[in-house]
This record gives structure tokens, sequence and C-alpha cells, in this order.
């Protein structure tokens, strides 16, 4: 029983005591003198309008030109003209979200997922990362482990460590997790040693993986499955890239182009690998949905599909501090969703955002082909999200015999910034940097870089990229650069890019 | 030292790691294809506008007939026509809030509450609820005590004994903590007897307390604080009726007067009661701020002032769970309050709300001396907040010797729905219901109701009450009213009004 495993303060979530006076108003004709929602005519809005795109003129500039404006207006829902308004929106509302934005979300995740058990809820969150902070404490102990990737998004590290978890990396290719990893990990678990029961709780992000871009095969999915069947797991599926899964890269062009997109919403949807939760017949996974990456962060808006004893106990921990997401996002998210939109709408515009993402990408990818000396870096194509993940073969660096890893991980780090180049270092995402310290620099050991191509505009990737190979190449001792270089503006940094002594 | 209290969790908050690498961003010609903060050129918002009052022409009537659009254009940074846009505040933001917003709210706090120490800061807050749960996480461990009023805000109750706190509950009048309780409370305290180390953390809600609607002089703050130093405790002050401060209620009349109000800002400002904050010489304060009965719950935005110390713990918590408010209601408060009020024009709305509120707490008073029995009921003035707090006595109530008091309590409790009124019961609120358990309905126990004026129309709120006075004489067996009853419409009940066997 999952259950079984939840925390003691997840058990005791008995929910908000006041919910239980709550069902009264349903009697006709009472007056509550009760609850204290404060009356809506001390909110000092009377309308609240957002100027959006139309449904297939999606970019900025079109938006900007002719987008449509759409209003809510303080009492639509009594002047029957919607189902959702200001006096609604922006009063308190419900751990779970607003009923309104809630269907659509459900709707959302039926069409796409179709979770194959009946008794699946959805749940509004304050985005992923506060639903993670929720679902650690709803799993997990002090002192418990957590299985991740070796690599991974360093909020959710950052919030585990913070709270007293252990955490334990799995082992990656470029489909993620390697299922034997897992295997053997539970396989020859000594608690003693450990210092920690057996783990039962694996966090991964299944598609364009933070840092290491990597997404999971629908084989790669199963099997991880099969295995959290196997040790009774629970897994948490962050998933904000999952729409960002892209066509194929062409290797033998350099110049970004026009990549090749399903043609129909039909076509897209099948173009997607399955989620977890989409495999999910035990109830054993709770999915992280986000607004993050494709319509704004600011939102602070996600949600979570889970069991209904799951999701309802997030939505009861949720009463009693986060209350709900904010009753303005909703209120915007809902005009644009489902009343502006529609799913069909929706669809589109997800398939617009990977169209611009694949064009990101290819972009990324074709700088790199371009400016990285492939004799010290090397990189895996990303097939979905934000980010690419490029490994350095640092013993090919002339201080490897003298300095640490993470010495010269941080040189050649400075050395890029020095350039006027800024990537992250491999290391803020390691699950277990004592393992890195430990082993300090054996042979095999990687050492990684990621950057992103959701940020800068293009010609602005490009020379970041050029810069980063500039970089390497002094750091490295290697010969310049003699290719040509297409589009590439020759900036010599920018003051701060004199070569090393 | 307050840092030495601080919970395992909090002090392992050393930050978001990624944070680390934001400071060459500041380099000049620096790319960052570091972060992964998306671009704005995705984000489907053009425009945010909004309809809201002009200065003094604050009714909701006035707001739709006359009142002023303000509109969020994407990229108003760049365009140099406001400091904050669609751009920035529909992105990631920092943990303690968007600089815009948080500089407001910094004046504010200031204007108000003049802190007397140099180094406090403030913190944006997801509301006030999310605040308590993250500074009980950042001040407890399971099993530790916690100090309330014998009956507060039943959220905070809820939250606080999920996470595996201790209640005890100290003694009140009308206003509020009676500080010889809390000093016999920690001078006897029995760490083996009690299971628990003595308490460190106070939570008060100091104006318009919830339920009790007690509101702590000026003498009764200075006081707990002076309490609070010698026994060297933390206070979590929670006041989001602050500005709900009323003045005197006339009983002579029992129509809704206009009441008396303060006149200038100047006069509104001094006749507020001081806050802990304002006498917190030490840095023992964390206060808790909420927009949420101010402009609208729905915002989900308040924000805490503490010491850098704690104020920065606070952030480093939000970095790697809430992350921040949501940027859409960060943004509408700010054209609000900053571009549009200003701090004089906010002033002028809190002293309309006061007024409202004035209004509407006398008319729930001159409905309760028309209508509710005086020889079984009684209740104080409420000098702020949004709630009246009603005190039964059940020990004449015909079957107060057969039944217990939590029966009775539910019995009067059915009583009043049945008659198309809905209370609180008073025991939703207790910290320590185990003790009314116990003493069983010893004599002088008290039995309470909790009744808001916050949230029906003034005619339903006079109704609602009359309908409460039907409810107790039937109950108590007491002659009918026989007094003329002004403008009270004589529904009787709604079908569910009959008389019990």
């Amino acid at each position: 029983m999952i259950t079984d495993r939840l925390s003691k303060e997840s058990l005791s979530r008995d929910g908000s005591t006041l919910k239980e006076a709550a069902r009264y108003l349903k009697n006709p004709g009472i007056i509550s003198i009760g609850g204290g929602l404060p009356t809506s005519e001390y909110f000092p809005f009377d309308e609240l309008s957002i100027k959006v795109p139309s449904i297939g003129h999606f970019s900025e500039q079109q938006t900007h030109e002719n987008g449509q404006v759409i209003t809510a207006g303080k009492h639509d829902l009594v002047d029957g003209s919607s189902l959702f308004d200001i006096t609604t929106a922006f009063n308190y509302g419900q751990g779970a979200g607003a009923p309104q934005l809630l269907r659509f979300v459900v709707e959302h995740t039926e069409l796409i997922h179709h979770p194959p058990y009946a008794d699946w809820h959805c749940t509004l969150s304050v985005g992923s990362t506060s639903a993670l902070d929720m679902a650690f404490r709803m799993f997990c102990e002090r002192g418990d482990y957590l299985m991740t990737e070796e690599y991974t998004f360093s909020s959710a590290l950052d919030a585990a460590r913070q709270m007293g978890l252990s955490l334990v990396g799995l082992d990656v290719d470029e489909q993620g997790i390697i299922p034997s990893s897992l295997d053997h990990l539970l396989s020859t678990w000594d608690a003693k040693v450990r210092g920690g029961r057996k783990p039962f709780l694996l966090y991964t992000v299944p598609s364009g993986q933070n840092p290491t871009g990597a997404t999971q095969s629908l084989r790669r999915r199963k099997d991880l499955y099969k295995l959290a069947q196997r040790h009774d797991l629970y897994i948490l599926e962050d998933e904000p890239y999952y729409f960002l899964q892209m066509a194929p890269y062409d290797h033998s062009s350099s110049a970004p182009s026009t990549p090749l997109q399903p043609s129909t919403r039909e076509s897209f949807l099948s173009s997607l690998v399955p989620s977890l939760l989409s495999l999910d017949i035990d109830g054993r996974v709770m999915r992280l949905d986000s607004f993050s990456k494709v319509i704004a962060p600011g939102t602070r808006i996600g949600w979570v599909t889970a069991s209904a004893q799951i999701a309802d106990r997030y939505a009861k921990h949720a009463d009693v501090s986060t209350q709900c997401p904010s009753g303005i996002s909703q209120l915007v998210l809902y005009k644009l969703l489902d009343e502006h939109w529609g799913h069909a709408g929706y669809l589109d515009w997800l398939m617009h955002l990977r169209t611009e993402y694949t064009r990101r990408r290819d972009c990324i990818l074709g700088a790199c082909d371009d400016f990285l000396p492939t004799d010290v870096i090397s990189w895996i194509v990303p097939a979905a999200g934000m980010f690419l993940w490029m490994r350095v073969d640092w013993e090919r660096h002339p201080r490897a015999e003298e300095m640490s890893i993470s010495e010269l991980e941080e040189r050649i780090f400075q050395a890029a910034v020095a350039k006027g180049t800024l990537v992250m270092k491999g290391s803020f995402f390691e699950a277990e940097p004592q393992k890195m310290d430990q082993s300090n620099g054996a042979k095999g050991q990687g050492m990684f870089f990621r950057a992103t191509y959701a940020a800068a505009p293009s010609d602005m990737i490009r020379e970041a990229v050029r810069r980063l190979g500039l970089a390497l190449r002094e750091e490295f001792a290697l010969a310049d650069q003699d290719v040509h270089v297409p589009n590439g503006s020759h900036v010599n940094g920018n003051g701060h890019g004199e070569p090393k002594a």
C-alpha cells in the first residue's frame, strides 16, 4: 500500500477544520455569518483584461498588432456572461484550485495521458518547485534517501537536502536513468552501511531532463515502471518540458533550418513519448505539470496528477499552507485557455512553441558544430527541453595532473566568463557531490557544462558558443579555429577576452 | 541568540545553488546561455489592464462607472514607460519578491511601523498562511510546543498540529493574551511532565483576533514584549486585520450609523495601536502582513518583516519551494498601489475600508442588541477585524445536566442551522481541545460561537442574527421576543425552522 509509506506529517493531515462547516452552505436560504470570506464589494477591481494571441497568429509581433483583448468583469458569473469572474477568482479558494481552471486541466490531462486507472485526480499547485517541496514532505522523513538522476534540477536537490534527505544519484545515459543502475542500487541496498532505509521515492524528469537534456524512450519508461513495481517505488514525474519534444536534428546542415513539424494536432499528440502517468496502472506516479515553460513562469501555477488519496492529501496540505494559486493568475489562465483558445487552440500554441524551441535548439547545435573543438568537448543532441549538456575531456587539459577536477571545472568556467559567456557548471546539478570529491578526478569521471537555448536571441546564442569555443581552445592549448564562420560576427570579447598567460 | 533556536531544516538553508552563478550576469557584455530563464518572446500576453477606483471614489458603483483603466505592456521597462512590465513580472523572480513591489511594501512598513532597529527586512510571501507554515518550520522541530491564544486561527492550528507541534493555549480576555498567563506558563514549565522543551515561539494575532475579536492595547503589547524578552521568546505577529481597527461603538443607537472616523491620514495613522514590530528593539518579532483583507485574498500576496538574518532564511526557503508570489498578482498590485494610488492613496483606501467595516460591525451589534436573548448570550464589542465572539451560558440550557458541553455546542449549532443561520462553533478554534474534553463541562467552562460581519450584506446580517435569536430562545426555552423589530423582516425561517420536540 502506497499510503503505508506516507510521512507522519502527511498521515496527520485531516484537512482544514473550518471546511467541515462549509457543507451547510448548501442548505437553501441559509445565511452564513460563519466563514470569514470577505465580500468582493471591497475588492478594488472592476475589470481585468489581457491582450493575447489569436489562434494561429502566435508570434509576439502578431499579438502586439492584432492580438485579441479578453476581459473578465467583477460579476460575470451572476450576469451569466462567464463561469469565472473577479468576485470568485479574487476571493479565497480551494487548495485544489478553482473548479473552473481545474476542469480545463483535468480535461487536458485526460486528452494527453489517458491515465489507465479510474480514480486519478488533478490538484493545482503554485508551481512544480512547491509541489516537489510538498511531495517530499508527503513521502519522506528526515534521514530518508531520495533517488534521482545523478545530475538533476538543482532546486529539487536543494529542497531535499535542506529538509534532511540524503540523495542517491542513478547513472544516466542519453535516455536518462539506466534501469540496471536502479535495480542494482535497490537490490544491494544495505540500510546499515547507508545509514537509511531502502529508498522508496524516485524523482525523475523523463523528457528534456534538466541539466542533461536526456529524454527517456517509451521502452526506457516501461522498464523503469516495471522496476518501480518490483521494488514497490513511488515516482515523482516532473515534466515541465514535456511539450518541448522536438523533431530529429539534421546534422548535415549547420545553418538553422525550419524544422520538420507534425502537421496536425493528432500527429503532434502521437509524436509525444507517452508519460509515466500514462503507464501507471497502480497509482504509483505523481505527475507534476507546470505552465512555467509553456505559458509563463510568473503564473506560478502548475498541477499534480495522482491517485485520489494522494491528490487529496496534497490539497489538504495546500489548504493550510499555500492555500491555492493566485486567483488573478487562475482567472488569466482560464480566460486564455478555456474561454479564448480552448483545448484545440492550446494544442496549436504548444505546437508553435515546439517549432520555436526546435529552431533554437538547431541554432545552438549549429553553433556547436561550427565553433567548438570536438577533440575536447562533446554533446548529445537534445530530443526535448531547453538544455544542452556538454562533456569536457578534462584529462586532456595541460594542468590535469596538478589540479583537481573541481579546480579545473572552475578554471574552465571562469575562462568562459572571461570571454563573455556564462554557462552552468555541471557540479551545480550533482546529486552526490561527495562522490566526485572522493573519486577526485579518477579516470572516466565526467566534467560537464550546461547551456540553454531558451533565453538569448539566436544571434547571441551563436556568439556565446563562439566565445566558449575560444575559451576552450585557449585552455586546452589548441590551435586557433580556421573554419569559415557563417553569420558569426567576430566580436573579440569585451575587454575581458585577453588570453591567459 | 535567536539563530540558536532555528530548526535543523532552517539552519541548513544555504540557498539556491544556481543563484551563485547569477552574479556574473553583471559583467558588461556577457551573454548568458546559463540560466534557464525562458525568453518572454513566448509569453502569450501583450498587455494586462485593470479597471480600479480613483482616489476618493472607492465604492464599487463609482469604480464601475468611473474607474480608471491602467495598463501594463510587455516591454514597458525597455520603453521607459514603467519600472515593471509583463516581460519582467511574468518570468521567474526572487524568493523575496520583485524589487518593484517589495520597495512599496518596505516604504509602507517604514511609514506605518518605523521598526526601531536598523537591519529589518521585508520579504514577500504567498500569503500569511504559507508564511506561518514556513515560520513554524523555521523555528520548531517535531514535538516542540507552540504558544497561541487559547482560541485562534484554525488554519494555524491545523498547520502546526499536522507538522507534529503541540499547542498550548494562553488565557485571553477582551485584550487578548493575559500576560500573567504567559508568565506563569513559562515560569512553571516542566519539560518532563509536558513531554517537550520550554516553548520559544509565540503565535499571536494582536488586532481583531480571529476568532475572539480581541485587540491588544499598547500597554498589553508592551507587557507581552517584556515577557518575550525575559523568557527569550520569538513572536509571530500575524496582523491581517491591523487596518480594520475601528471607532468606538455607540451603544445607545441600535440603527446603523455613520461612524466617527479620523478625518486625516495623520489622525488615521495615530489612531492605530502600535504594532509589536514597532516595539521590537531586539529583532524577536516576525510580522506577517497580508493583502487578503485589504485588497483581495486572491492576490495570494503578503509579506513578512523581520531581522535581516530571519528574512533571508525565509527567502531562501521560498527560493526552493514557493519560489515567489504570482508575477501576475505582483504586477497588478504594483500598478494599483505604486503607480496609481501611491502611499497616500493607499492610506485613503484603508481609511475607506475602516469606515465600511465599522458600519458593518455596528450593523451586527445593533442586530445583537435587538434580537439576542442577553440572559443566555453575551458578546464583546470588537475594536478591530471581522469577527464577533459570542459566549453562551450553556449551564442554563434545560439539558445541561445530561449532555456534554460538546454535545450541547453541536445541538445549538444545529438549531441555528435549522433556523437558516450558519455561525462557527468556538471549538473549531481551540488550541487545546483535549482540555475541554477533560474538564467536560466544568462550571465556568466557556462555550462560544463566532460570527462575521465581513461577508453578508447588512440586511442579511440582521436577518441571520434574528434567526440565531429564535434558535437560542427555543433551545433555552425562553419566552418569545416581544420587542419592536426595526427594519427586520419577519421571515419565518425557510421550512427548516420547526421547533424541536
